[in-house]
């Protein structure tokens, strides 16, 4: 074949290439070498699924007028998160619903609203392709129910045993409405706590998934986005103290983070805990403090007393806030403590978490 | 102790701590657990390293003014980028000045000014404390070559076997001055091909740097970063037209994406490659094409006919630019095609790298 029916062999299998399906089963190395393999990866699996102008154009960046962004607010919030749940799947979510959920949740709790996300992923070689489309569909899934773009991406694999399947970070921008302050130095002597529901479900629905509790359970994680109830949260009162989705560390490490940044303790009621039967229960077994663990759909707030009735009812009225509750509140005896009141009438110091409870639980 | 004294005592290490540095001699789980290793590990590898406003404020977002972003343009760019690189250490860099430079430079090939990078790292247990300070000093030292911050970061741990080492992601903003319109669709007939200096210098002083090559040699990573070079550019054609570093899949990938997406015919002289002694040997030897071999501080531009010599002058006069040379230019023979005419007066299509030439090369 002459050099110039090669080429236009080629050209017409691009064209089709864009329509078509990847056609292996299993990441290869080659699908990490930044060649062919690659752009058919990233055209089918991702492009296809994510479809923006943004992500479309293949750009090695996305770009978006600064106008588009000032028609939000005056500041740009920027975060990132790294993903290595272990399993991928579990009741619930996996980890493309974790990724964008987490990125999402990061940028609300600044009061942003979240519009992009970039997405960087390390395959193991010999991944199924099938598990990533999964994780995939999660991902613009979940992208949809935030009203974010992923717009900008990456892939690297890695040789057999140099990664376990499949590790993904996002970075996400939002951008903060004018006279929005929330910051975890912000919690007032007077202010109440609340969370936005049953705590611990994300922590006990891995520990169930890896087969380490010997309980048949129902519980599922309560991996979700929660910037639209931030914004039912910010409309019934626009200035939210503190803000935080309860993580890696749970709900005890944030209240401990807001008491030590903002100087003040922080009075928790133990009986006041939405906690489920079967985390309760799981608990007890397994020796597990509820207020550790992690949580991939809840925020803790600290709100001027005076809107505590009335950030609680709107957040009741949200599906993301339905069981939300008052938990404590500020006072000012002394900077950087936390206390449990407990259901025995005792009072116990929460510190932060101390060594680690569950690896690779987000 | 009463909890009273108790916290008192925790508050005054607490403050202490930010001023102390890390005990520990490796990464175990606790130090992504959420908890107080991480915040130890956070306060001192990191906050300390990149000291800055937005990161030592560790909420869990950097939040930055909108009108402060328009000072340098009217669009943002948003990209990211994951480093696997192996081994972590080698001649003229190591992973953080790979996680730097790549993502700035990902910014600064679409004419902006990078501006804020995010970190994300996965670390594998039992890393040496003393080689993740060793990464986070060149993430600095690169930083502040490029002028940008690292604003946000992440920190993830997982147990031993399930990733090797340590993996590195970082996105990045950057701002696009108002006028500025680079894209891989813009190549048009006649325009000049650019390349920015010595082609496949990081490809191999890996390959070294693995003792996979028989050879004594002396070749150092290019990894850099190019905003200065490409600003130095900008300024002397405004008008560039494309512009793309050439990292995994090199100059050869590079130029099949500007021919693809312009639809357009790249001509390149092989006589013009700018190529190193030891470069040439090496792919000799190991029957490598450098055209694919991986660079980590180059960049290919297509440019007006007529702002070529300008450009390139210009180039010369810059350290990151000293060796650029044109190396071809673009025809309207055919769309998405790129001849390579040898030394021997023959011609060859090439295409873009089929399969894995180099697994884990950035």
């Amino acid at each position: 074949m002459s050099d110039r029916a090669e080429a236009a062999v080629r050209v017409i299998e691009g064209s089709l290439r864009k329509r078509g399906r990847l056609r292996d089963s299993h990441i290869t190395l080659a699908h990490g070498s930044g060649g062919k393999a690659m752009r058919d990866l990233i055209e089918d699996v991702f492009v296809g699924s994510f479809d923006n102008p943004a992500l479309a154009a293949l750009e090695d960046q996305a770009v978006v007028a600064l106008s588009e962004l000032a028609s939000h607010g005056d500041r740009l919030a920027f975060t990132t998160d790294t993903f290595v749940v272990n399993p991928l799947f579990f009741p619930g979510g996996d980890i493309g619903t974790l990724a964008v959920a987490g990125t999402v949740n990061d940028l609300a709790v600044s009061g942003a609203k979240p519009l992009f996300l970039s997405c960087g992923i390390v395959m193991e070689e010999g991944l199924p392709v099938e598990a990533l489309r999964r994780v995939v569909a999660s991902m613009k899934r979940t992208a949809e129910q935030a009203g974010v773009y992923i717009v900008t991406g990456d892939t690297k694999v890695v040789e057999r045993g140099a990664a376990d399947k499949l590790f993904i970070n996002t970075a996400g921008i939002g951008v903060v409405p004018e006279g929005i302050s929330i910051s975890a130095r912000n919690a007032r002597p007077g202010d109440a706590v609340i969370v936005s529901g049953y705590l611990g479900d994300h922590g006990t629905a891995i520990l169930v998934a890896r087969n380490e509790l010997a309980l048949e359970t129902q519980i599922a994680s309560d991996c979700q986005p929660l910037n639209g109830l931030v914004e039912t949260m910010l409309r019934a009162c626009p200035d939210l103290h503190c803000l935080r989705d309860a993580t890696r560390g749970g709900v005890a490490t944030v209240l401990n983070e807001f008491a030590q940044s903002s100087g003040v303790t922080i009075r928790v009621r133990e009986a006041a805990l939405p906690l489920r039967q079967e985390v309760k229960g799981a608990c007890e077994i397994l020796g597990l403090d509820p207020l550790y663990l992690a949580n991939e759909g809840k925020l803790v707030a600290v709100v001027p007393a005076e809107a505590a009735q009335r950030v609680l009812a709107a957040m009741r009225a949200h599906p993301a806030g339905e069981h939300a509750a008052v938990i404590g509140e500020v006072t000012g005896e002394q900077a950087g403590v936390v206390v449990l009141q407990t259901v025995f009438g005792g009072e116990r110091i929460i510190d932060m978490l101390v060594g680690e409870q569950l690896p690779r639980i987000c």
